[in-house]
């Protein structure tokens, strides 16, 4: 089974940049997952065909809530799916409860992160869609899951049901390759991506 | 002079439903500034000439943050300011000083909501381009401010120098009207506008 | 029957301070309910009789959460309860819920704060022992919630079946009559108690 | 030079079980550090004489602010410091700032927690009396910083000038050793000596 991509662009790029962005990582791969601002959604859906997740959801209901992001708005635009819980934008647990079953009522997908087993235990009775298990540390550094933590990767893949990608600090092949023969069903990229001068050609790298 | 017209969309509507929207008061006055959600802003802007502010930035540079709204993305895609610190969105001050203090960096005007006199003689030392004054207690209310609380605008009026809109519960032209007369240089509406079956017409009204 | 008294202590005074306000209130009658700083409820227990109340409580469990006040603590150091959700400490509804069940398991009572109707009737079914009507407007001001609402203190009782308090800019005995009369059980009082120079002599003027 | 000692008890106990754990960690050295729950700082202050530091205190100045803690309330208790953004509690920048500073009025000194040294430099900038270094992702874990990450303590060291100490995971003398001989000023430990049945011969045996 080919494995699960997801590029997050975080901050690094927006507007025009970040459509650029998304079209060099269609070129790679339709199925590709990306992570893109709210603000960016509704362009990169137009014109690209790449699965659009958004960085976070806010679990409020249409109405009132002036400034929030809610599941409906970012669905319209074309996102299949919701981060939620990144380590940079961290959900205390019932607040992160509401907002998955939000995103279950308008069939946004939820891709949750977990940064150690007992915390990824309990977001898995939550039911999302895929689990992200990032150790914090290693969040836009240098040393890749894979090789810090290899043992927390097979413990994960033992110990959860659902789908879960690894993330934090993926940057070769081998850190690739390892993630996928340790148990994760894919992984998670950011700024090696999102940040290079050729996205096309290091994701390239990465998948050879 | 013609009053400032502020409409915030809130989540009442969003994507296609929010462009119809934003198309309906564009036939109205093309100065007028509508409140969008971020993930509707750079649609918005390329199909109407209205001016637009984001309903909420968050004060992080460009880089990692997963999930907030920065003011350079919002800005990119075409929108000309941004509220802070809604009733329904409030800032820690020093988050509201440290945000105004981005949106001046990237030339994004900032609307701040004041709900009382020295709350907004607080926020005004932070140089926004312009408060807004809202009570609380009449946000998405049936009674205007310029009803219950004449004697607040007057106030407000005296004692703040930068230019102040008023906001809750205005419905009727009267509301408008004394709104002005009392010193304000503009007023602010939601639920009346974004709500109504015939926004047009309803805008239409409180502009006689 | 005789009406319940809340006299909320906000940080007007701490430590030292706080204890003799409070002894002054124990004259005037032991069975008052204090909201104190998390920091004073084991001193004032200690050295009055009066029911004491935290002024709030997260949700978390004994074990880690640094720097948090969870309901054990305040009920070993001999709280009755805690105040939630007051206009100067707003909890998000998933986070209030997830509160009041905590709170339920220590046996540490609830008294929490809406700021209009629909708010109250959501927070009801959440079973909290009391609920503090308080429109946000008059907090801390000069015009009570009986002279400026009554209208809403009568839809309160109307409309809400657990008991409920008033609060906001209670200073007479007048407010205080009006509040009884349209429903409400007690009321809560703050600024003109903890900040009065002989707040005995101003409680008792309350109470005649 | 004596190296500095910090316990931080977290919420593992509270009441007379947290005199009970300041009383043992006491008799092994009255220069120890106890970071302590707000509500258990007044009874420790009195019955022992560590030097206590609450684990967290809120930037706001007394008046209202229902529910918050401020630096006055802990100073007048006998807190001689805080904490401050704990990985458990963690300050936005511009909160963190306004904090120190506020401590800085009231003569509370401050503790700062940082996960890495980008992070540790920005806020050494803000001049708090002490560092406390501690990597996430060993924070209530089993491995030392000492044994998993000394290149970050050197890291540190080189790089930071006002004092640090190293905190999780710290659990053997071999670990203190290791820190200290890296450059720490002292050490933090948290769950090894406040959960331990024998605390004492606990903190014994790491200062061996």
């Amino acid at each position: 089974m080919k494995p699960i991509i997801v590029i997050n662009f975080k901050t690094y790029k927006q507007g025009k940049a970040a459509v650029k962005l998304a079209k060099a990582i269609e070129k790679v791969g339709k199925n590709i997952i990306v992570g893109v601002q709210a603000s960016d959604i509704e362009e990169i859906a137009r014109k690209t065909k790449l699965k659009i997740y958004s960085q976070h959801v806010d679990y409020f209901k249409p109405g009132r809530h002036t400034g929030y992001i809610i599941p409906e708005a970012v669905k319209k635009d074309g996102a299949e799916g919701s981060f939620l819980n990144h380590s940079e934008h961290k959900l205390k647990f019932p607040i992160l409860a509401r907002t998955i079953k939000r995103c279950k009522q308008v069939n946004l997908k939820t891709m949750v992160f977990a940064s150690e087993l007992k915390q990824a235990k309990k977001i898995e009775k939550l039911k999302p869609n895929y689990l992200i298990f990032e150790p914090p540390e290693l969040v836009a550094g240098k040393i890749s899951v894979s090789k810090a933590r290899p043992d927390l990767i097979k413990k994960i893949s033992k110990n959860i049901k659902i789908k879960f990608l690894v993330g934090a600090g993926i940057h070769s092949k081998e850190d690739v390759k390892t993630a996928l023969k340790l148990g994760a069903s894919g992984f998670a990229v950011s700024s090696a991506v999102a940040k290079s001068r050729n996205p096309y050609k290091k994701l390239k790298e990465l998948l050879r």
